[in-house]
């Protein structure tokens, strides 16, 4: 399937799907005619027409036979959403970095069905041309970039980057922006910038398993807090933690957490911020979905709305365009002097020519059509994976409603365990992340994660209803059992 | 000048310099003539000429009018050897980041001469052409190397890795090594694995001051162990830490420690492996100067010598090949799963594309050429240093004599300082790394770091003499002061 932008119909299509990505054109609705739209975008008949076409095969239209094209209308999924969690409110070490360890390890083999891992497919990402920049970079400037890096990075990419904050409300400055090795040594920084060893960290619940293990390399506890599956963390039990004094630092996901997905209204977010400054306890946000909204507009992280200094924003190319470059980077005026000491200390500087190739990628300005791309692409397999979940997974089953990222987020009914469902699908070659590793005191139990990064294809829709039949005959033994 | 071994008159030169530096030939005496060379090596005469020439402008050998080619003979240097560090016996918080911080910003400023940071010049690395790999295993391999990789890191780099370190009798299997952002990370890793905050480390005395960010930024204390300039740690005072149960690891350098460019005997590193194996606590070894020794052979390093498995060995390429790679490694086989859960709180994963053109490149086996070639000009570069310093500095100025590595440790006469030399260095331009921060008690502070990795120039030359007359004035004001 071609997706360039620069064809006509392709124009046309983006045009088409924006008005219905921003809810101009509702599901069921009629969308404009052919005679109609050819008039009003000064294009010809056969362009429309190939547009409409493009757009019916990726779902977005419906032809109805002598009425013309409607938008697609989504039948609604039947299965409910999960309840806001309810971790205890207290702190607890952690043990997960073994278990994690071996998750990676399927999660990195090419021989399971791809629902393990949360890295988009790598043809996905190739359309970005961004590896002939690189071999062009190591051809021109490998001699003179074959040294040590300031330890901020390559200036020219935090340039970029801070030019692109920008847009998202973020008044960054080169000098406030350190390149880190992804998204997880920023992470890492940040935690050691602000807190020490046996401090205490509030987390989401269901959090990011990686955040866990790197909480647990530090030596620090988590707090875990309530979170919704649609709004997010619970501000009344933050509150709670804050008045406590319980807490030293809170990791947040500024848009789309993973794996819930969900993304908080911008007042909660506000609210968040100005609270954690109040109780002048630093604020880290891993902002890494960000750019992979499903909405009109992209979601603004907590430093966009936060004017105290007390944010310290992370985020990485990771899901979007290069998981291969390791490029992350952390914003931070107040903090920066320990992060820089703390970067000298765990890795130096990063690679060169990766960053310059990122940097000249970025300066193109051809990032912005391959992120429209990506979007799409991952909204379209959240989506289908959503209906599928829905039509062969056990009927008592709860999933989030992803508002960006591509993670699924899957509640079994009671008491089935992920694991045991872990076991039958790895012996039939599938993948996917149990529950319990995204909370530090192992809850979620009965929970999965999918990811929808990989290109879909019949192999994949196959592997979720062969998962969904294996749920429901786990069901059926289990109250089988019961009785 | 041209230095691509693929001439002959190349192959004819450093067939010479092997010579010269396995001692077959003495310095002073005689080589053989133009004549019997070209018969013995059949060779024609004017590339035996050729060969010669090369060898004159490089000071290996000299014409003498009607008398024919001689080895040079060295001038024996006549500043004295640093006498044995002698730290105290306690252990110590460390508060040294920031300092290093603000070093690290001078090293890395293109407008010094560069004294600072021990890193090479990029055009001495340019000529083993590893960028084209880059190039190439961007376009034709970008597409399929744009995921996380294993958290071990590239596998066929592994493989090589482990294939060269055979050679050094350590028998590594490639599961046992971990790709990592540099030897900084390895560092951190190993420590991360064996140690918890608080612990005590031992450590060289002075030592590599990157190490002893590391140990601050892990919150660990530094035992600093007395430092003899040629033969290493002192082995007694190992055992009487060991007895008194002080401390938790040991990190040594296998060879040609920084900055004091020492390698131990064989038998005290068998000594050492041994003595900490029997105590149980894990030697972590730091080999990045190991391939630039100056001598006939590499020296082994402790985990060829030792077969207890207690070693955690660190490099990297960084000195030799790749600065702006980051590529470095970590062996073990003992504390494999700690390392691996570390690694993957710490940066999850390297950038795939740097390891593969790594992986390629020493496929090719070019790398040995070029470590021949990066090995003479680093000996040639400490050999004109200390010459220079030699002439140049006050009398009283002892001065080390690296056995491999490219760093020179200058010990000024106390009470001079050379903090205020460096003061004055870089108002005019000049920069080099002040003892003190070689130590958790900033103690050298009459010492300071050369680096000799830049390629030689006038320009390096005049500001050696530069630093020479600046302490001699120095030292002169001293002295009025005092009298």
């Amino acid at each position: 399937m071609r997706t360039t932008p620069f064809y006509r119909y392709e124009e046309l299509a983006s045009f088409i799907t924006g008005l219905v990505d921003n809810g101009t054109l509702l599901p069921g609705s009629r969308v404009p005619s052919l005679r109609e739209i050819c008039e009003r975008r000064r294009t010809s008949l056969s362009t429309a027409l190939q547009a409409y076409r493009a757009l019916e095969d990726r779902g977005v239209l419906e032809a109805r036979p002598q009425s013309g094209f409607y938008v697609t209308a989504s039948t609604p999924i039947s299965l409910g959403l999960p309840a806001m969690s309810k971790p205890p409110a207290t702190a607890t070490d952690i043990t997960i970095s073994s278990v994690v360890s071996t998750l990676q390890e399927y999660a990195n083999d090419a021989r399971f069905v791809p629902l393990g891992s949360a890295s988009p497919s790598p043809q996905l990402l190739a359309a970005s041309g961004l590896d002939r920049f690189l071999a062009r970079v190591a051809r021109m400037k490998g001699v003179a970039y074959n040294t040590y890096t300031v330890p901020r990075g390559d200036l020219r990419l935090r340039r970029e980057i801070a030019r692109r904050a920008l847009r998202v409300g973020q008044a960054l400055s080169p000098e406030n922006i350190v390149i880190t090795c992804g998204c997880t040594e920023a992470l890492t920084l940040a935690l050691k910038a602000v807190a020490r060893p046996g401090d205490t960290i509030a987390v989401e619940s269901p959090t990011y398993f990686g955040l866990l293990a790197v909480l647990e390399s530090l030596r620090m506890k988590a707090l875990e807090l309530p979170t919704d599956s649609e709004t997010g963390v619970d501000l009344t039990a933050l509150e709670r933690a804050l008045a406590a004094k319980a807490i030293t630092a809170c990791v947040v996901s500024s848009s789309f957490n993973n794996p819930l997905g969900c993304t908080m209204p911008e007042e909660k977010k506000e609210a968040i911020a100005e609270l954690l400054a109040r109780h002048r306890v630093p604020l880290i946000e891993d902002d890494i979905f960000g750019d992979i909204y499903f909405g009109a507009e992209r979601p603004k992280p907590f430093s966009a709305l936060d004017r105290s200094g007390n944010t310290l924003y992370c985020s990485s190319f990771s899901k979007t365009l290069a998981p291969g470059y390791r490029v992350g980077w952390i914003a931070t005026e107040r903090h920066m002097k320990r992060i820089l000491e703390m970067k000298s200390a765990s890795t130096l500087c990063g690679p060169a020519l990766p960053q310059a190739a990122l940097a000249e990628f970025l300066a193109t300005g051809g990032y912005d059509s391959h992120l429209r791309r990506v979007r799409r692409t991952f909204r379209e397999n959240v989506d289908r994976m959503m209906r599928v979940v829905d039509q062969s997974f056990p009927r008592e089953t709860r999933i989030s409603r992803p508002a960006g990222g591509f993670v699924l987020w899957v509640e079994l009914p009671k008491p089935l365990a992920s694991r045991a469902l872990l076991d039958e699908a790895l012996a039939k070659g599938i993948c996917f992340v149990p529950g319990d590793v995204f909370s530090a005191r192992q809850r979620y139990a009965n929970c999965l994660r999918l990811s929808c990064g990989a290109t879909w294809s019949p192999r994949i829709e196959r592997a979720l209803r062969t998962l969904g039949e294996m749920a429901t005959a786990l069901a059926r033994r289990r109250t089988r059992a019961r009785r």
